[in-house]
């Protein structure tokens, strides 16, 4: 069993994709055909996931440049550059969507033809596709150099291959393990307000027969006290220069459940989630979203009519609570700020 | 606007509850006539909140008291004997259940008639439902001498009126604070899985006028670190010799997010949660509920069918993490061990 949570379908110039915001009740594709279809899924959750928006930009610059390319090169590129920040304003913390819009917007601001440009485009963002696979491949593999023969995972959210091109990050690292013949167990927290990991971790650690519980996210200090948990692993929106990660709401708690209890603590990151323009954590913008996310559950209203609410959708957590960063070029350690300059600076 | 969780109607020889399963959405009340009924009733959580299921029990005993009277002496008792184990089974965190149930075991393993030990019993548990009452006040006055002028509050689980027999614990702090005049704002966060803070909590607050925003289980940390936040207060539903303190999941996280931010924490707890008995919090027996309360959500499905689940009902919060226990009788900090012990061996 296999999913593709974004498919480019060349011949139609159409992003296509499952819906998650009705996983795991319904399997529904959407075909997204306009930047403003795009711009509405990635808003919505309807894709999420940083690698996986990341990639999805980069379609919609390609589809956008196709459906403008008989017009005149200055109008062509404008629309192009429309499109470009309609795009970087739909998600503000996770940086693999400006990161894969910068590489786009170094080409269709470069010289060629219309057709040339837009060609240029479309094999820059199959490349991006096909990387985002081999570097969560090599995440998985580096991390099994430190996973143990019977390992106990703790997951936050969903970092599998409905957050990515295939496989996924830290979800990516629990599967590989199970599939590589390892005695696996994983806590799977259901990471409020959305429920990614309820609905969609779950649903993919089901499909590949991976055995786990769903447990709510408070839960997760008494479990590493009372129960083993061998190692945290999630994945991440953006690592500051100096390693403090944004993520999820909810991380940066889970990552003091791990400190308390001595359980090392593990961030997936591809490279591309690396953001050494941001000196630190507090550098980050923070999305806040609808409290209707936190008010109503898939429709039905868990809190008074008209109860305020406050709902930011994803925390930092200090470089100091972080045992490593696993990232496709190896796993670094504390100090981060030295490691993550040299990992950086080294040839991509 | 006032609520009564429970109400004892003698004239009916019945327990008069709010069903807080249907809050905030309904208001519905239940006329409890058995023993299986208020058994049903406590385990359902339609009665909840450790004050407030202590004194539900004293009554079932005077119920069932009553409704036996004319039976020969010993099957009056041996009855009683059967109500009280099978009260004493509802649920197995909370100790002001079993504290109840012992002081009305006092009585009906006394001396006396049938009608005297009803009658006996009956002045008990009114006594118990009244000091109560005494109680909260005492914890809400002596809250107030380290309760600043302006002052933000993050509150977890519901510990208000509804969890108690008037007034609350620490939610019956935070709106003693905002009645006393003080510029009060109090995080809620919601609480899952049952969503006592965002149903119960939150209700409780806007009734009240008490200005407030409710969050999700994971945001504390984030919120202590870019907001404000002056005080946590938290319930227990039990406090061992040592000061380790039991209360609803997520607690012993929310305490991690509080000390990592140097946020003072305090529990509010009546000396009838405090268990001398008990060394320490790996002692306690800890709840697991129902699977169910995690994957349904009001009878909505928000993770796959059949997705396996772990659910805790409670934490132990670490006596390092709490900074003071606001108890009837004041505040005492740590050392707990000592400080417990003086507090519980001086008259009660």
């Amino acid at each position: 069993m296999s999913f593709r949570a974004i498919e480019w379908l060349d011949d139609r110039n159409t992003l296509k994709v499952i819906d998650q915001t009705v996983l795991p009740g319904e399997t529904r594709y959407l075909h997204l055909e306009t930047t403003a279809e795009i711009e509405a899924a990635i808003k919505s959750l309807t894709v999420r996931g940083a690698p996986a928006i990341g990639v999805a930009a980069a379609f919609g610059i390609v589809q956008l440049a196709r459906q403008r390319i008989d017009e005149a090169p200055e109008d062509f590129r404008a629309a192009i550059a429309v499109c470009d920040r309609i795009l970087r304003a739909s998600r503000p913390t996770a940086v693999n969507l400006f990161w894969a819009l910068d590489k786009m917007k170094a080409v269709w601001t470069g010289s060629g033809s219309n057709a040339d440009v837009a060609a240029a485009l479309r094999a820059l963002a199959y490349e991006i596709e096909k990387d985002d696979i081999a570097v969560n491949r090599a995440i998985s593999r580096h991390a099994m150099t430190i996973t143990p023969q019977k390992v106990t995972f703790f997951h936050h959210c969903n970092t599998g291959s409905l957050a990515t091109v295939d496989l996924g990050t830290a979800l990516g690292i629990i599967r590989t393990a199970h599939e590589s013949g390892r005695e696996v167990f994983a806590y799977i927290d259901e990471t409020r307000p959305r429920l990614q990991g309820a609905k969609l971790s779950s649903f993919e650690m089901m499909a590949f027969g991976v055995p786990h519980a769903i447990v709510v996210d408070g839960a997760s200090a008494h479990i590493m006290r009372r129960q083993h948990v061998d190692m945290v692993v999630v994945g991440c929106d953006r690592v500051a220069a100096n390693g403090d990660t944004a993520n999820k709401i909810g991380t940066y708690n889970l990552a003091l459940a791990a400190r308390d209890n001595d359980v090392p603590f593990y961030v997936a990151a591809p490279t591309s989630t690396i953001d050494m323009a941001t000196t630190n954590g507090d550098a980050i913008d923070i999305e806040e979203r609808d409290g209707a996310e936190i008010t109503q559950i898939d429709g039905v209203a868990v809190a008074p009519e008209g109860a305020p609410v406050y709902n930011p959708a994803f925390d930092v957590t200090p470089n100091r609570l972080i045992t490593g960063i696993i990232t496709e070029r190896g796993i670094i350690a504390p100090p981060f700020t030295a490691a993550l300059e040299k990992l950086m600076g080294s040839a991509s």
